[in-house]
This record gives structure tokens, C-alpha cells and sequence, in this order.
């Protein structure tokens, strides 16, 4: 009985103490927590959190964090919940902090090529205000106009244009963080250049909330780009996809900006499910979608013309159209898109994002192919990806109606994956959905260091617990 | 008494098993450890190590680190010996832990774009492989043929073309190291894209060996190039060259492979010391270097004519002089590349290497002027860059004679370079020589998180003690 009377003064103390760090309207508490506030985009079932926290400033966020530490409340860092791996679900008697409240842009430095910003900003806002000053940020990815940065950060989101501009990693010049026990880090490295000892920022891109909560961050910016060359192409192989890759890197620099390839299984179905016309006469193994996006693309054609023709000629690409306007550009890449419909169609679904050896790509599609139609021959696979990233995705679907089928799809997907040397997770994260197989991709020894770091960094476990690791 | 005969055993015992580990050809006691072991390329005096392991496998690193460990012996990790901030000297009563005997190709695999390397193997070794297979490597710097790859990575080498293809950081996939318990953790990843979990190498990269030991890399290549266009320009004041910066990014896209500026106090003294005929007739404040690497440098030449032309138009570039030929080339890069001979005539001299915001860079380097003039009236200054990497390269001398100059000028530089929110260090990294400004850079916050993870890592303390923190 003592107890609960201490815990419950406790619980009262901190709540008290919670509503000092923020101003009255920045407080959600329990109940009063809205259904969509506590899940993301994942199918991970949320638990009950004790309330929302919507900080205004990194100085609350501290103030918040310091608090939870030393009453050993949990907290489950939010941005725009449109992950796919359930990182930022609620979790049963945790605190929601959301970053949505910090948001803006604070300087576009054009001469730098530098974008500072508040963690809970729209991808589409940075993405936009860079635009308008003539330049671009590398990122995108569907949600846009819904994900933040902060968590584009925290899970170093993938997404549309790596094979260029690589991951959210390498688009981040500087951090501000915030340690579990309220600590303020502030690493607003501006230079491309910086070798003043060990850059810690690594640390919390990518490590999905659990080592600190991102504030702010400074963002590498490129020149902005007019418009993109476009095909599609059919090819009689994947090896051929490693040649046309290879040449198009080759002749066009690094302005391949998307290397989409699509298996028949995939793209066939698409056209069933979509409608859309297709754009080539006679069918193929393997398709590529390439955009070549440049300051120039009139200026550019000749270029890529030449670059597919000599594709042509060397037998690696078997039929190409090419884009002749913007309207031919966006109908191709309805083909790639069309992923959506097809995952309405598939229902219920497993949709894979794993990587592999680029080289060994088509070797592994293969194998996969191959033992799903043997274990699971009633069910469909539609296999895609950013190959020049090294990403395949795979949808499967509809799974048969038995309990354990998830369990025995995933485990066949992500064996094989492991005897490729792959990773179980190529661009969403781990999460709570992909936790039972990260040691598919990480050795014992990796997951022990993972651990002494989360030690080091949150010694009382408060940070998004339950998460990746 | 008792004590001494209890640490001779414990001396012996060490020694034995130290043995034990390696081939007899493989370990150089004491004395016999050679004057140019002990040393790299900065002016840092070097201490008297206890011996020198020269380990050929993965395993003997990790056993005599677990020995080093248990005993308490502390280790100087050694690659190349090249750099110039003190990190790869010898420390009193150190093994030192050379990487030279494990030293060669693994694979270099095309299709993946990905070279697998041993820890010991000549940047230039690496450089040659990659275009033996039509490939390149990013990463280049002056001592290629001596400096290995392991050292490159650790100190997160910069070097000539960090514009285009990034830091060190950024051309490692994968990494194998030994932390100093003798763990050997395998994050030998091969992929653009893999999330599974937080990426731990960045602690490995730039850290200076006090981490861990690395032993292979898996590293990004890139597509071969055939050759460049050059030309040397003279502008009216540093806003051009940022103007010219922005432009030729956005015209030439990523291609921009070097943009070097050189102050007219700079170029005027290097034609001055080497005698090289001026490139072109009028003088200006400001030259900048720029090469545009391409697969087909012929057919861009229309390209870099016209951007150079525009820029002219715009009034960003007062003249021009464009290599017409290879030597022509040569020739220009010789004035760049004359702050060797500049060096031989400045001695004795102190020789900055530091970064601010691209935007700033102007500013702070008319700062730095001024206030060297006025302390210091009777010596040389000379500025030069790799402005789209952020970096400032200052050359001062010949040091006036007073034992306390050396501290007296640096604290006037690093001064500027931290009211310019700038680094002490932008690639030569902190090693032994820089330790004293580190805190001009980096908050007491981070430092303290810095020790931490280096307690975490590196419990006894026994990976380069005394270098970087």
C-alpha cells in the first residue's frame, strides 16, 4: 500500500513538474491523447502513452528530457509518424514528444549550399525554400508534405534519389541534439570540411530516437536542377541492368538520379492493375526506369540519347521510349508508382526493403523467386528496386489465411538475404517491426557495441525503449 | 624492491606472449625500433616506444591488442606515417601497431562499384587498381604512394578532390576493426543502402586510432574519368569566387572537380619563388583553379567554354586561361602546387590548415590579414583554398625569433576561426599538434561526450593515449 502512495505522489510530482517545462496548450495528457497521435504509418499495435509533450524550443525539449530521466519516465520521440517501421509508435506508459511545434527554416545560405532548420519541419517546406532560392535538397520521398526532418534524420530516410545525393546521412552538415538526461549537444557544423576530432553526429542519424532527440540540423544543399531526361527501357537480363548501369555512371557522370528496376512479374501486374498503356510493343524480362535530371536537359539530350544507343548497340537494352515531354516522363514513372494500386490488390500484404551486394542482386531475386514459389505457389511476388542503391523491394501478397505465414515468409526473405551478406533493412529501419531479424544482419559482437553506446548515452533506458534494439 | 621485481616479471611476462602472437620477423624490440618508425610528417617529438608489432592478420591484431589490454600497455596504431598533426608518433612506452604487412586487394568488384582492401595498402595502390578496372577512387592526396588507406580513414583524409567525391567518410562502405580489448567487430558492409540499425564505422573515422585499430575497408569507387578541362581565372574579390562557385556548380552539375583559390600575396610569391611564367597579363586579388573531370573531356569542352564565358559576362571573372593541352594543365597546377618550394623559402613556419562557412570565408580571411599585419608586420602570409570545401590554407613565415611566437600566432588565428564559428582543424585532423585549440571548436558538451564514448570504447585507455582529447 506504501508503495502506491509514494508512486502516486511521485507521478503527481512529476506531472507538476512536466507542466512547468511547457506552456498549457504544449500538454496532452492521457486520455486526452488522440488515436493517430499514438501510431505511425507501420502496422505495429501502439500501447497507452501518458500523455503528449509538443515543446516549443530545445530549451524545453532539455527541460522535458531531464525531467523523464531522472523519474525514469519513458519517451518516444515523434516526428510526422510516417515511418514504415513502427519507430515511433507509442509505447505503454511512455511520454509522446513531438517535435511538430519546432518548425521553420532559419537561414538558406546560398553561398554555403547550406539550409539550417527546426527538427519538426515538413521535408516539403525545406524542399520548396530551397527551390526558391535556386538550389535543392536532395531528399524526397512520398510523404513529403507529411514527414519531418528530425525524423527524416533519426531514421535516415532513403527514398527517391540516393543513387545521387546518397542517404539523409550524407545530407547532414551539422546537429543539435538533446541527450536522455537533458544535456544540449550543439554540433551546427556548417563546412564540408571539419576534421576537430571524432564527428559524433552519426551517432543519432540513423539510431532511430534511441541515443538523443534531434532539434535542429544543417542541411547540405545542391544546385537546382530544370527538369530530367527520362526512358524506360527492356532489358533481356540483369546482368544487363549491371552494364547499363555501369555505362550510364560512365558516360553521364553522376547525374543519374534514378535507376528503377522493375521485374516482369511486377511490371506486368502493374499494367493489369493499373490500366496504363504500355509503353513498349514487346515484353521483357527486366525493366529500368532512368532519369537523368541536370540544369539543363534540352541542352542534355544528345547525351543520354547517345547513352542509350550505345546501350542499343551493345545488347543491353533491348527497346527504349524515351520521354519527349513532361506529361511522356510523369506516364512513365506512373509504372513505378503504380506499386500503390498494386498494394490495394495484394491485400494483406508483406512489403520487403532489404538490401544486397549490387552485384548480386539479380542472384538474389532469383533465389527468392524461386523458394516462394515452392513454399507459397498460390501467392503473388512482385519484385522491384533502386538497384544503383543496392535496394530491392518486394511485395507479397495476399498472404494465406494461417497465423504463422508471416512469420515463415519473412524467415525464407530474410534467410536468404542473410547467406547474400545483405541487410533486412535497406531504407526503413528497424524499428519494432524488423527487431526479431536485425541479428540476421548484425553480429553478436555489432549488437554488444550497440549496446554499450545506448548504455553510454542513456544509461537509464528512457529513450524509445523497446525500439531497434 | 619488491614491486620492481614483480614489474619485471610482469615485463617478461608480457613480452613472452607478446611473442607469441607474431612471426619472430614480425616484432622489433625497443632500441632496435628505427628513428623514422617513430616519427610521421608533423614536427611533434616523438617518444620511446617499447617495441614495434608488425602484424599480418586480423586475428594477431586482435591478440596483441587483447594483450596490450590485459598488461596495460598502451598502443600507437601506425599506417603511412604521413600526416602532419602528430597522431601516428610514438608515445613513451608504447607498442607501436603498424599496419604496414597487411597490405593489399581483396576484390575490387565493378558491378557493386566497391574496392575490399587491406588496412596497409598505399592509397596509390588502391588509386591504380581501381583504374585498371575503369574505376576510379575518389580520395587523393600528396603522399599517395607512402600514405595507406587505414591512416586515410582514421584521420578522415581530405586531400584534392573533396568537392566532388566527399571526405574519407564518405568513400568508406564497410569497415573491420579491432577495439582495444581485442574484439574484432566485422561491419564489413557492401551496400549504398543499409539500415539495419545504427551505422557504428563513423566512430572509427576520424577518430585517430583511439577507438580501435582498423584492418580492412570496403571502400566506393567511382566511374573512371578520362581526363579534365582546366583553366586558371583572375576575379575582382571574393564574392565573384562564390558567385563562380555557385555557377559552375549549377552549370557543370557535380563535375567540379577542383576550384583551388590562391591570394594575389599567394600567387604573386609562388611566381615569385619558382620562377613559372604568369598564365595571364593582368594582376588581380584573387585566382581560382578550376578542373572539371569527365569521362570525355572533349566533348565538354563547349560546356566549361561556355560557363567560363557567362561568367564573364556577368563580371565574376576578370580573365582567363585555359589549358589548351595536358601540360598546359600541368603548368597551372604547378602554381597551386608551388606552395612546396613557398614552404622551403617561408621556414621556419606555421602552416594552417582550418575551415569556416563557405560565405565567410572572405571575411575572415581579410580578418586574419589584418591582424597578422599588425602583430606581426616583418613576416609573410600567405592564403590559399579549397573554398568549396570550406577550407582556408594559410602559410606563415618565416617565423619571427621568439620562443613564444608559435603560440602567439596560432592563438591569433584559431582566435578568428572561432568567432567565425569555424574549425582548428579542417582535414589534417588533432592528433598531438592541435589538442591545445580543440576546445576553439568543440563545446565543453562534446567533449565530455567525446571522453565518454572513449571510456566506453577504450576502458583502460590504452588506443594513442594522449592524442586528439
Amino acid at each position: 500500500m506504501q508503495t502506491q502512495i509514494l508512486e502516486k505522489q511521485d507521478t503527481e510530482a512529476f506531472w507538476e513538474a512536466l507542466a512547468q517545462c511547457l506552456s498549457p496548450n504544449d500538454l496532452i495528457c492521457g486520455a486526452d491523447v488522440s488515436e493517430t497521435d499514438i501510431k505511425d504509418w507501420s502496422t505495429e499495435i501502439p500501447g497507452k502513452p501518458i500523455g503528449l509533450a509538443l515543446p516549443r524550443s530545445t530549451q524545453e525539449v532539455s527541460e522535458v528530457l531531464s525531467l523523464c530521466n531522472r523519474h525514469s519516465i519513458p519517451v518516444v520521440p515523434q516526428g510526422g509518424r510516417t515511418g514504415l517501421a513502427g519507430g515511433a509508435v507509442a509505447s505503454d506508459g511512455a511520454l509522446l514528444l513531438s517535435l511538430a511545434r519546432m518548425s521553420g527554416i532559419e537561414e538558406i545560405d546560398t553561398a554555403s549550399a547550406t539550409a539550417t532548420v527546426l527538427a519538426g519541419t515538413p521535408l516539403q517546406t525545406i524542399q520548396e525554400a530551397a527551390e526558391a532560392e535556386g538550389m535543392m535538397f536532395g531528399l524526397d520521398l512520398g510523404p513529403r508534405g507529411s514527414c519531418q526532418i528530425g525524423g527524416n534524420i533519426s531514421t535516415n530516410a532513403g527514398g527517391n534519389r540516393v543513387i545521387r545525393y546518397g542517404m539523409t546521412r550524407d545530407l547532414v552538415l551539422g546537429l543539435e541534439v538533446v541527450l536522455a538526461d537533458g544535456r544540449i549537444l550543439s554540433m551546427l557544423n556548417r563546412m564540408p570540411k571539419n576534421n576537430a576530432a571524432l564527428d559524433m553526429k552519426p551517432l543519432f542519424i540513423g539510431s532511430e530516437g534511441t541515443l538523443g532527440v534531434i532539434t535542429r540540423a544543417v542541411l547540405k544543399l545542391h544546385p537546382g536542377i530544370a527538369g530530367a531526361n527520362t526512358a524506360l527501357v527492356a532489358l533481356p537480363d540483369f546482368d544487363s541492368a549491371l552494364a547499363l548501369l555501369g555505362h550510364a555512371r560512365r558516360v553521364l557522370s553522376d547525374r543519374v538520379s534514378a535507376f528503377e528496376v522493375m521485374w516482369a512479374d511486377y511490371f506486368d501486374a502493374v499494367l493489369d492493375v493499373t490500366g496504363l498503356r504500355a509503353p513498349l510493343e514487346s515484353k521483357a524480362p527486366l525493366y529500368v526506369l532512368i532519369d537523368m535530371q541536370g540544369p539543363d536537359p534540352e541542352k542534355e539530350n544528345d547525351l543520354f540519347h547517345d547513352m542509350l544507343a550505345e546501350a542499343m548497340e551493345q545488347g543491353w537494352v533491348l527497346d527504349a521510349a524515351l520521354a519527349q515531354s513532361q506529361k511522356d516522363a510523369l506516364d512513365l514513372w506512373a509504372l513505378r508508382d503504380g506499386v500503390t494500386e498494386l498494394l490495394m490488390t495484394t491485400r494483406p500484404t508483406i512489403n520487403f526493403d532489404v538490401s544486397v551486394p549490387i552485384a548480386k542482386i539479380g542472384e538474389c531475386v532469383a533465389h527468392m523467386r524461386a523458394a516462394l514459389e515452392t513454399d507459397f505457389p498460390e501467392m503473388n511476388r512482385f519484385f522491384f528496386g533502386h538497384i544503383g542503391d543496392s535496394n530491392i523491394h518486394l511485395v507479397t501478397g495476399p498472404l494465406p489465411a494461417d497465423p504463422n505465414v508471416e512469420h515463415r515468409i519473412e524467415s525464407l526473405v530474410y534467410e536468404i538475404v542473410r547467406n547474400f551478406s545483405g541487410s533486412v533493412s535497406a531504407e526503413h529501419g528497424i524499428g519494432l517491426h524488423k527487431k526479431p531479424w536485425l541479428k540476421y544482419s548484425r553480429s553478436d559482437e555489432e549488437l554488444t557495441l550497440l549496446r554499450e553506446l545506448k548504455q553510454t548515452l542513456d544509461p537509464k533506458g528512457i529513450l524509445n525503449p523497446g525500439k531497434v534494439l
